[in-house]
Order: C-alpha cells, then structure tokens, then sequence
C-alpha cells in the first residue's frame, strides 16, 4: 500500500502500465460542483468514498464541508479513521460479524460510525455483540425507495419494530433514516432520473415523518446516489446526500448525460503490447482486471466495448475506437468501422488507420465504464492536471476488504 | 499484504466477510492431477500463478517439479522472486517500459525472467533498453495457434524476423516458442476442445521446426491453458504446459465438463444481511468487487446468476438458488423456480423457503464463474480443508501491478 501522498516528477511515458490515471483539475471542478449543489439544496454532503477509497479524494470531496462521509467496507472504515475522518457512515446492512471489527476503528482512531439496518434481527444481533464489546453505535433505517435492494418501504410496520429494538437495545442510538435509489443508475434520460430523485425524497421524508410520529428523534434523512444528487430538484426534509461516483464520473454517467466525457477523472493508462493483422485487433496491457468487465453503459449507447480509447495525453475518445475483449491481463481495442463501405479495402484501410494511430509501445488511456469497479483493485493513484503528461503525484488508496493488522 | 503463510484456528463463523475460501485438499488434489498428466505426456509442468497469485499455492503446483512457474503482470514476477521461485516466465508481450522493473527482480533476487514477444519492433524496444541497463533475458517468440489474442501464425514470414532481431541483440536470448490458446475457454464440448489442443499443439511445434530449420536453438516449445491441458491427447514435439486456472477450478470449467463442481477449491464466504420481499432477493455482503462480475460460464448453462449458492460448511450448491444481481459491495440472491407451479402461493412458498434456508446472520460460499478474477483484488486465502468449518490457515499472496517498494 502507497501510504501517504507522495510527490512526483514521473512523465506518464515512464509508468508501468497498467496504471490508474486521476486528473486533479477535473476531479477538483467535480468536488466543487457537488458541493455548490449540496449547499444550493441547504443539504450536507456526506461523499460516499467507494468510489476513490483514497482520503486524498476525500479532503477534497468533503471541502467546506464537516469530513463527515460514507463507506461500504470495514477496510475503507479503518482506511479512513487511520487518516482522520471521524465521521463515517457504513452504509451497508449490518451483520453482528463485523461489530468486533468496527468497535476497534471506534476506539483506537476516535472515529464515530454509523451503521445501517432493515431487519428486527440484525439489529438485535449487532447490538447484542457491541453489548457485549461494551460498544456504543449510531444506526440508521434503511429505506427502500425504489431499488429493491436494501431496506424496509417507507409506510412498513417494520420501520417502528427496527426503531424501536435499536431504541431499547442499550447500545445502539437510533439516529434516522437512510435510502439509496440504486435503480437510477439504470433509468435512461434526465426526466425519468427526476422522477426517481423524487421519490427518493419523498420516501426518506415518508419514513422520518412516521418515526417522528411514533415519537422517535429523527436527526439524519439521508438520501443519495450521483443520478438523484445530479438530478433532484428540490430536497425538502432531506438533512444530507451522499454520491460517490461524481468525484470520477465515468462512461456509465457520461451515457445519460448525467455528465460530459470532459467531466471524466479516472482513466487507465496501458501500453500498446501488440497488432493481431488476423483477428484486426491492437493489444493493450490492461485487461479484465485493470478495466473490470463491468459494461454498464452499454444498457444506454452502443460502440462503448469495454471502454473508450484516447491517446496518453488527453482523455478526448478516439472515433470508431473501443476495447472490444478483455481477458485477464490483455485488452483487445478494435475498430468498429472496420467494414465502412463494405469493401474490403475500406476494411483494410480502417485497420491500417488504427495500426498507424496505435503503435506498438506507444500509450493509450482508457475511459472505464464504471469508476468505482475500474479503480478499485489498485493500491494508488498517479495523479495528472488536464493535458500534461507528467505525474504530479501518487495518492494511496485503500483496497480490498481487510482492516490493516493491529498496529500498522 | 499477508507476507507470511499463518497458521490459524478461527471458524468460518468469525471471519469478517467477504472473505476467499480455499480448500486445500480440493487444491492438493487439482494440483497432483495435472502433475500426472504432464508426466503422462513427458513435459514439463510450468503452472501460471495469475490465477491465484500465492507462493503457497505455487509450491503445491510445483511439487515434483522443477520449481518454473509463469506469471502476467510485474507484480506477480516480483511477488514469485521474492519468495524463491527463480524460473519466470512473464507471459504477456513484453514492452520496453517494464524492462526496467524486471531487470530490477532478475538483479535484486537472482530469478531468470523469460520475456515474450510477438514484433520486431517490440523486440528492437525491449533489447534496446535491456542493452542500456546491462540486463538480459531469455526471449520466446509469441505464437497465435487461433486464439487471435498475442502471436504470429506458425507460417508467418515474421517468426524468422522476430527470432533473428532478438538473436542479433545482444541483450536477449532466443529459448523458443510459446502459444496459447485461449479461444478454448469459448469451446463447448470435450470434443472441440480436444480440436483447439492438437492445434495449439501443432502450430507451437510448426513454428519451432521453421525455427530449426532456420538455424535457431529452440529449447521451450511451450503450450496451454486449462482446457488444453486437460483433453490434449497427445503433446509431441511440446516442452511443457502452462494451465493456470485448473488449480482452483470454477464454474466456467465445470459448465463444460472440465472438471466437476466438487474439484471447485476456490469460494468467496459472504453474510447474509438482508432479505426483501418485494423484491424477492436475499441480499449478501459480497458484491461486484467481491465475485467480479465475469459470467463467463453463462455462454454454456442457464442458472448460473453471477454464481451459485451453498451453505458456508460445504460447496455443493444450493438447488435453484444464483447470485442474480450485483453491485458494489452487496450480491441479491433470487431463486429460479420462484414462479414453479405457476401460481402465486408456489411462488411465495419457494421465496419463504429461500429465505428460511438462507437466514439473516448467516454465512454462505458462493462458486465463482471464473477463479482468476475473483481471487485477483484479495490479499489473503483463509484456507479450509473438506467439509469443515475451520480455516486452518492464512495464506498471503499478490495482488494489483505494482512491485513493492524498494527495499520493501
């Protein structure tokens, strides 16, 4: 693990590849956007670092804000405590397995953690365990608006019953309500993201109000994915949001118009390894582990392949270029318009064009279809600023789903 | 990282989840297998190590031979060097920017890197910088049997240009040929497979002859992969084989009658923390990240989801139950036959029974369709043996593509 943020002077020419690219400038105009959107919308930001699992992404997602944030691992949690956040949300329903884990991040680094939870059971069986720890946590409700993921339905009777075991529980605090509209990450168009952004809304606020009711302390409604965050309208009764995939944007949000391929922070650098002139395919160095084989946008727009292809210096796609195959180390780039014309000179041509544009040695960058599968098996960051090919520095990251050893 | 192999007594019911399963008497059995098989055919057993990146797996795929082992990203080469393994052969197209890299491990740890190439100018590149570092490698030309990945055709004019460019450089030393065919990771049937072996058996063996005849020593005629290597009724004129995925087995063997779901070492232990009626979906902690989203077994079976279902003490699958949804950190397990009968109360009832068998707080092994990708962004194996319930170990092992540190 790259543990701190370290300079650097390296030309991107000089890279082992696969590497994963970050531009600063881009990343910093996103931060700042979501921010001014949060603060237009009188809501917290609470970033979800998922995404980046880097606290230098953090420091500037959670700029002008508290440093509170959202994370889906007990290694991102323990990542980020070592590094100062001391308000996190674990936004994934609770198990009693991970309090042990959990309480240890709480007392050793000083962090305060929130927990989720949708079932009577889990509830119990968590708060019996920090009982036991002599464990104290804060536990939101998590409401399902829509996503058919996670959560109870904001007018379910099993609200009250969750509520109302952590409230008696003795070492849980019950502190609000939580939703993430998971499904606008499959709605096509800007109008129907709205709708979801509404409901989204409207079911946090249903199930805060049923609590409040019944005469529980509701603090927190939080509510939030980059569709909805990008899209709502209003967030009237809403106290936070918390979208993660903003502060990289990828193809994935690019396809819906959710962002621009200029707004796109995270590329993959990888070098030209070789021209297959028979199966018409030029050979990278990054594969179905260095990109993910997760193909997302392509439920919205065709010719994407596996990722977009640019030249190392700028992130601008290449015309007819993508990552048409991933095997596991190698990705395979074609170009779709191979047969223009229908002639098998045109074909020719077009291969020839991408043999002359790619050549052997030379190095591309990858436009991922979802940021937060491409970055995530990686250890660090080479951090770029617009154009230039020069790494200005290394950022570490956390990966994977272990805490560090006691001690390190 | 892991570094060490640690012997352990923790139950499965107290690991923090997702976490990878190995069972390493399923692992021991794959591994003598394909020890017998290369002894049967008179090659050279020379496992990839891409598949579970673990010093401790390789010694148990070595045993009996020579210790050779091949890798595909820098970090697997520099991870192997370290803990011993001295014969390496790096078999992804070699391209001058990781020259010096891996001259570092051939320097730093005494290992022998064998490099591949399929272009005189990568050749021309990588020689060019070894000359400059006073390094040299073994070289083996790239041979494209059908997979339409890396390689030259067996008849190609460019084999001779290839082998005379790395001969002439000073820097690289021609050992032979190597090809793989990966295309038969896409074969149904044993039959066909057996077709695509004795092509990658022959093409290798082509293109070395037209290298003797030409005047070059020819030491490596080196086939394989998985598939292959199993149905390959004959390997005359072949030096050794290199499977990879074979000591784990998974689903996308199994599905083709590779090897049986019971020769499955290889399993991601994960929590149930959620069930949703409405949506009809067990949820787990163990995710896109956590299985990767390969589905590569779908081309050959229906049913399979994003992977199958069992209860955590055993692999045998869970009838009718598949990992039907994935996202970051949560899988959504549905049952097939939740509309059986037709009816809505058979319906209802395979869902309770779903959710009866499958509890809140318990724990479940999910079989992955393709080994390689579901191991790759873990840092540890907790290691099980047969039906039991406890790990009896903690085995470390490699991940992302950065070597450590200097001095590290």
């Amino acid at each position: 693990m790259v543990a701190l943020t370290q300079p650097s002077h390296t030309a991107l020419s000089e890279l082992v590849t696969p590497a994963l690219l970050l531009d600063s400038a881009v990343l910093e105009r996103n931060c700042d956007a979501m921010a001014q959107r949060a603060a237009r919308h009188g809501v917290a930001l609470r970033p979800h670092l998922k995404t980046s699992k880097s606290a230098d992404v953090a420091r500037l997602a959670t700029r002008g804000h508290s440093g509170a944030i959202t994370v889906s691992t007990v290694a991102e949690a323990d990542y980020f405590a070592r590094h100062g956040f001391d308000d996190l949300t674990y936004a994934v329903g609770i198990s009693a397995g991970k309090i042990e884990a959990l309480h240890r991040i709480q007392r050793v680094h000083g962090a305060r953690l929130t927990l989720l939870a949708d079932r009577v059971e889990a509830v119990r069986a968590a708060a019996a365990r920090a009982r036991a720890l002599g464990a104290r946590f804060r536990l939101l409700v998590e409401i399902d608006t829509g996503g058919g993921r996670g959560g109870v339905a904001p007018g379910d009777d099993a609200l009250l019953a969750i509520a109302g075991e952590a409230q008696r529980s003795g070492s849980l605090t019950l502190a609000g309500v939580l939703t993430h509209a998971g499904h606008s990450y499959h709605a096509n168009g800007l109008a129907a993201i709205r709708d979801i952004a509404e409901a989204e809304r409207a079911g946090a606020v249903q199930a805060a109000e049923r609590l409040r009711a019944a005469g529980f302390a509701v603090e927190v409604v939080s509510v939030g994915a980059t569709p909805t965050a990008v899209c709502a309208q209003r967030l009237d009764g809403v106290t936070e949001m918390r979208p993660g995939v903003y502060t990289f944007f990828d193809l994935d949000q690019a396809a819906r118009g959710i962002c621009g391929i200029e707004d796109i922070a995270l590329s993959v650098l990888a070098t030209v390894i070789g021209h297959n002139p028979r199966s018409r395919r030029v050979l990278i160095d990054a594969g179905g582990l260095a990109l993910s084989k997760d193909e997302s946008a392509a439920e919205f727009r065709d010719g994407l392949g596996f990722g977009l292809v640019c030249h190392a210096g700028n992130t601008r796609p290449l015309p007819g270029l993508c990552v048409a195959e991933l095997h596991q180390e190698h990705g395979l780039i074609a170009c779709e318009d191979e047969g223009a014309g229908g002639t098998a000179t045109g074909a020719n041509e077009a291969l020839q064009a991408m043999f002359d544009a790619l050549p052997i040695g030379s190095r591309v960058r990858i436009l991922p279809h979802h940021a937060c599968m491409t970055a995530a098996p990686y250890d660090r960051y080479h951090v770029v600023r617009g154009t230039g090919t020069q790494v200005h520095a290394v950022w570490g990251k956390a990966s994977g789903w272990h805490a560090a050893e006691h001690g390190a």
